[in-house]
């Protein structure tokens, strides 16, 4: 199994799927190709989230503002799965979490004159990811062309600081729905659900789910990721809060 | 073969996938996943309109306003297809037309302690729908947890009045086109094809299909559904006629 | 494998893939659904472009505004790949180049009957796509309904003209990042990166690739499909240099 994900829109990833279907006929999932563009933070978070979900698989991602220059294309084994992709980050908190406490092996795609300088997608990454998959994920080390790396660029999202009656954040994404994610982790509202506490200095109901209040209404409450999301049943979170990705918030209970 | 409907946008359903192909490796084909945003009504009619094309399969549809409240959710068996989805009257008139004269079986799946309270397409619809694939539609009773029931939110579309000089009914939906499809059934076009009738007092031609206007000129016609659709060739239908999703309409002949 | 494209958008694509899996269980591959509505030129683009990089396979395509008219359905039989679509002249330009130097057979099938005058991608080319699968390319003589025609709707691209310090074009399409894609071979910036060039009488970059200028600003470059492309680094080329799909331009160096 091969998973695409990328922020190209359309119909570049079909592109993506004729040259790993020349190669191997791999069963092709896609996670997504609306990710915001060129933001490797956006594509870093929902990868980590929705990755783990999969049985074993080599995991094919191209959010790459770097294309064309001299920025590595990597390999990553990480468990019983392999991510390929460029290398400015956005591989790194999937793998963590795909690898668990087994260690991660990193390697690097020589990258031989490719058909064109803007779309590694296409022309490195897929064959990448094509041999990975033909080879499998415990015989990375005998795809022709990798080498083993050490040094990669590093991506961390940043911690919140968790108090005894509040906690600082920031909104790591919004999603579709317009739910603001954190990065506080949801275990702060426990003991709290039916009552309120403030965000960023105004009351907000803790709610388990969205239509615990009305339409139109905001709530505070635990998304599918485990964090603290700030939403509106019905509506969007982001535009009643005025928040969005990369924004602070303060929690007080 | 197992269908996955929903208004999750991305990159939520790939989670969904993941959690599936973890359980089976059953063909999975995406109906759509930007359904109007917790529209059971919109849900409902395309699902009737799409899902009978399909052989024998296992639907899965999450459009769920009520996630995370007492809602029940529910596996139906329709013919030789089975619907998983909440119950919120979202599956039924698709399961009406899947089961033609056979009767429909409805069974609710118990909830426990899912991993969230946000996101049951995750953690309670594909796990219910990987389960139903592996036992088969035949033997629903099987699976663990499944428990039958009689009464379930019940979802009608409104009928329209059909007289012998005109019809009133409403607008069901508007699709991505702009065409505007209504509640009529096409045969009171019969026989009228190259004149014109009234639609809410304005005279308009009926024809077999848009190109038979010049570009941006309005028409009624009977769409691939079946029904009376208001639509403009090259343009958008419900913009020209100013009309939306639940509106009133009148024709006239 | 068959794969999909059209100007459906959602969910309309989905009774396709009923229509075929109810006839064959062919890998399907979505090319894009979303191509600019009833726009021959940018689907034929994007066909010509992509549809290449594929193994073997039927290509059902409907980008048809004629749908309902008298324009016939077409098979074509270009190399080991087939394409299945409106008689508009949209699969010409891909079927010129998956056939490289072999014949191009044109087949017209028999339109009988179908279920709707709107929706002839569900009633006409998806079954036909299914059985052209199902026989095999080679064998396309032997499917019953279609009939060998040597005359269709023609398409060429606009040519672009080469002068020794100029070349004058058009733009072709603008892809969903904004890039600015031309009729103009990328062959003419060669031993130019690095240096400027005039688009339109002002001075731009040329570059390998967008991150070699600073975000927001425009270049030059050479796209994937290997063609001149104005575009700018992390931002819209269509929109920085005021051009879109059809519009002339002129270089000079």
């Amino acid at each position: 199994m091969i998973t695409l994900s990328s922020d190209f829109g359309s119909p570049y990833p079909a592109a993506m799927k004729g040259v790993i279907l020349s190669r191997t006929d791999a069963r092709l999932v896609d996670i997504a190709h609306d990710f915001p563009r060129q933001n490797v933070r956006a594509a870093a978070f929902w990868l980590r989230e929705v990755l783990p979900w999969f049985p074993p698989a080599v995991h094919l991602v191209v959010v790459d503002p770097g294309v064309g220059t001299d920025r590595a294309a990597l390999v990553i084994r990480a468990g019983d799965h392999a991510l390929v992709g460029p290398d400015n980050g956005v591989l790194l908190p999937a793998a963590r979490v795909l690898a668990g406490d087994r260690p991660i092996s990193v390697f690097e795609v020589q990258i031989d004159d490719p058909a064109s300088h803007t779309f590694h997608g296409r022309d490195v990454f897929a064959p990448a990811a094509a041999r990975v998959h033909e080879v499998g994920v415990d015989a990375i080390e005998s795809v022709d062309g990798l080498e083993a790396v050490d040094d990669v660029v590093e991506f961390q999202f940043a911690e919140p600081v968790i108090g005894t009656a509040s906690a600082t954040g920031e909104v790591l994404v919004v999603d579709g729905f317009g739910n603001a994610i954190t990065n506080v982790p949801g275990a702060v509202l426990d003991d709290r659900y039916g009552r309120s506490i403030e965000v960023n200095g105004e009351a907000v109901p803790v709610e388990r789910s969205y239509a615990h209040v009305g339409p139109g209404d905001r709530l505070v409450t635990v998304g599918s990721h485990g964090y603290v999301e700030l939403a509106v049943n019905r509506g969007r979170g982001d535009e009643s809060f005025d928040i969005s990705a990369g924004d602070d918030l303060r929690l007080d209970w």
